[in-house]
């Protein structure tokens, strides 16, 4: 695994030398992770946590990396014999992999020293924005298919790990495999894929091809038809050999579509290899596939049963980037914890300051969630009796539930600098999104002008928050 | 460094394995890379290549890699043997990083056995798509600014590499310096920042704040000034600060702005900190920007003298992807070259097939590039004698040139295997994009609606592709 310590912005580490020499970088600061909204995303996906704990885990600087911070003249030799030593011993709580989560919403702090809690910023945010962002994506256009979605978006990726580790939050966005050996190895997840053009033409004929790749791969015979001319010629061939393959002994896989209407001509090859007794092989598509052209081709009837979806998937090609960001919520001094508010004019920029916990509150007759109920840090919620809620700046806005449970949305990922636990396996952060998803009304998670879900405060964490703004405004 | 041999997509391996059981597994293959035309990029900016050439030099599959293969079920005990002592021994040429390069030309191309060809076609599609994709997009936002532009967006990267190699490509691309420390270490390129709003929400006031932080930096203050109230606050803090620095025999270095109207807020505070006497301090402006809200900012005459820019840089996030190919364009038959196409029912998407040159012709009077011209591998360009160029689909567009030069866009890159150079440091490559970019007419590079520059065929490659196109129809 790579060290990545130096995976941070200069200023982490010039405020570092400044809470340094001010003699402040062993008090204790809170930060929280948060995101605002965005008019593509519904809800998120939370991913990359298991990264931020590898990151944090191995936190270190190299003598290499002394010597070059050292270069840059900038750093004094106290400082830099401090940051040798340096390791993150602070304490992370967060959502878990595969939460549904909302704007404004915590769904990971960091308590540590000063000097860690700013140095680990940019690399948690780093982790964490990538990949909730490709996990949401990848959810869109799984809940657009209806499944069968595949990842096949490496060679389009922003570099290396955009691939591997967008592969990883598709799968957790319910892909059902990808094209990425590396990923398939690291993760161990499903990875898929056959052929591409150039086996075709690296053949006399298309013909040729296709009878090569089926001695090659008997049982698991899956044709790219478009090369030269789709039903004319693709199709014809494919099932030419997909005969040739059962009078040997084998059931053909079924066929690839990567060009052209893709609507017409899968009901048309559907049709083809049908009348030809193929019914149970499979039609896959790819080709700048998203949820909307996913979505307008199950509306065609188009006769698709899995997707491969690359670039818009790997890069979320209409909103590249979540802009999570990472607000000081609380210091304490001596023990006793000095809410933090970032103020601002606009009133969805100013934060929720101090320590805070986040609870997802459900009705218990349907078993789904109601709304997010985000109070001070170590306030319970009294499920004995109706909760008010209200909305956090249009106060008027109030619903009064009962019968409802709760549930702490986030738990410890890192304790005194080490993991809480053990990694589980890719596939039950993937299972823990489809069953947290289903507790969701549609209304809230649908991919056109859905509900807006309720992500409010306690009237502690508000009186908190109002009383710190009008403070503010005062000064 | 990782070794990303395993960074493919699982069809170049099943290829393999085709060719491995046909017995072609050592036909030598020529692949072209190019770039297909987008509506937002005028010139591309190549860059990636020296990713590319570390990635085939260390190309080896690990014992681990081989059983993580084997366990897939779909290889052969002997096509495994024969990846375990695969190297890349090919050739690749390649045009050097911060060349300008136009569609459909290959940029880069690699000749080498077809399972290693086929194998190395992902991870060079990733390296050089990302990297050129941001070198560009840099490019267009460093012109907007006309220079003092620093890449600030490694918390909104698709992930450590694309923070990391995105810092890289950056630069090429014109940028002055980034935020990204490991970047910084890792390629020795500038890198720069100060402070973050936190730092001035952790003090009692920010008139602390900024005294706290000129204690520490006295010769590189720079001091964020929008926590608050930038005008009303914010400046006249730092220009307190700057009194008492200056008494202290140090100049201030200047003030940042991250939000608001940059342009206003600019002029105001230019204004504030002339008449306080600080004329010679810098106003550095960040938050969402990129080449339009840079242009419409200095349209206003906003007094920015240096950008950092963010998320939009380092996602490129109008067009998160290039879209580059890799395309086959020759088998070789006991040494003769079959040339290859791919033919499409869409003119633009079919190859150019066979081996092939590229050229750039110069105007030997101005010194200014006049087209690029692709021929056969070995022709030559006589410049002894006017040249008549065509336009390669309406061929009626002919331009005759003459007192020209010619330089052969591409040089090895890899030969058998091992770079054919060393490396230069990250500062040539970008000092090369700009001494080739005089060289173009600003007609060719503006951002909107440029010239189209040509890029022709020579009469022996149209020759060749009319012939393939008509015999490619007639089957």
């Amino acid at each position: 695994m790579r060290n990545l310590t130096l995976l941070t912005d200069l200023y982490e580490l010039t405020m570092g030398q400044g809470y340094f020499n001010e003699g402040r970088h062993e008090e204790i600061a809170v930060f929280d992770v948060f995101f605002r909204p965005n008019a593509l995303i519904t809800y998120s996906v939370a991913a990359g946590m298991a990264q931020v704990a590898d990151y944090l885990e191995q936190l270190q600087f190299s003598e290499d990396d002394l010597a070059y911070l050292r270069s840059l003249g900038c750093f004094s030799e106290d400082f830099l014999a401090y940051l040798a030593h340096l390791r993150f011993t602070g304490d992370v709580v967060s959502v878990r992999e595969g939460e549904l989560v909302f704007p404004y919403e915590p769904i990971l702090s960091v308590r540590a020293p000063m000097v860690q809690a700013q140095l680990v910023e940019t690399a948690i945010l780093t982790f964490v924005n990538h990949q909730t962002l490709i996990a949401s994506k990848a959810a869109k256009i799984v809940d657009a298919a209806g499944g069968g979605v595949m990842e096949f978006g490496l060679r389009r990726a922003q570099g290396a790990d955009a691939g591997i580790y967008g592969a990883r939050a598709a799968m957790i966005g319910g892909c059902v495999g990808t094209s990425n050996v590396y990923a398939g190895k690291l993760f161990h997840v499903p990875v898929s894929g056959t052929m591409a053009h150039s086996w075709v033409m690296n053949f006399p004929t298309e013909l040729e091809a296709f009878r090569a790749y089926a001695r090659s791969f008997p049982e698991n015979c899956l044709l790219l038809v478009d090369t030269y001319d789709t039903l004319k010629s693709g199709v014809p061939h494919a099932i030419e050999v997909f005969r040739e393959l059962r009078a040997a002994g084998y059931e053909p896989k079924g066929i690839r579509l990567d060009s052209g209407d893709l609507a017409y001509l899968s009901k048309k090859a559907r049709e083809m290899l049908d009348a030809a007794g193929f019914e149970h092989t499979v039609i896959c598509a790819s080709g700048d596939l998203d949820e909307y052209s996913i979505a307008s081709l199950k509306e065609q009837g188009a006769k698709i049963d899995s997707w491969g979806v690359g670039t818009k998937l790997i890069t979320s090609a209409d909103l590249p980037a979540l802009g999570g960001v990472y607000k000081l919520a609380a210091v304490f001094e001596n023990g006793r914890e000095i809410p933090k508010i970032k103020l601002s004019d606009t009133t969805e920029k100013i934060t929720n300051p101090g320590v805070k916990d986040v609870y997802r509150l459900y009705d218990k007759k349907t078993g789904k969630a109601i709304a997010d109920y985000i109070t001070r840090g170590g306030e319970t919620v009294d499920t004995s009796k109706p909760l008010e809620l209200f909305h956090p700046v249009e106060t008027w806005k109030r619903m009064k539930i009962e019968n409802f449970s709760v549930r702490n949305l986030r738990t410890p990922l890192i304790v005194g600098g080490k993991r809480a636990a053990a990694e589980p396996p890719l596939s039950e952060h993937a299972a823990y999104f489809r069953s947290e998803k289903a507790k969701f009304w549609e209304e809230y998670t649908r991919r056109d002008m859905p509900h807006i879900y309720k992500v409010d405060l306690s009237p502690a964490l508000y009186a908190l928050k109002s009383e710190m703004v009008r403070a503010g405004k005062e000064d």
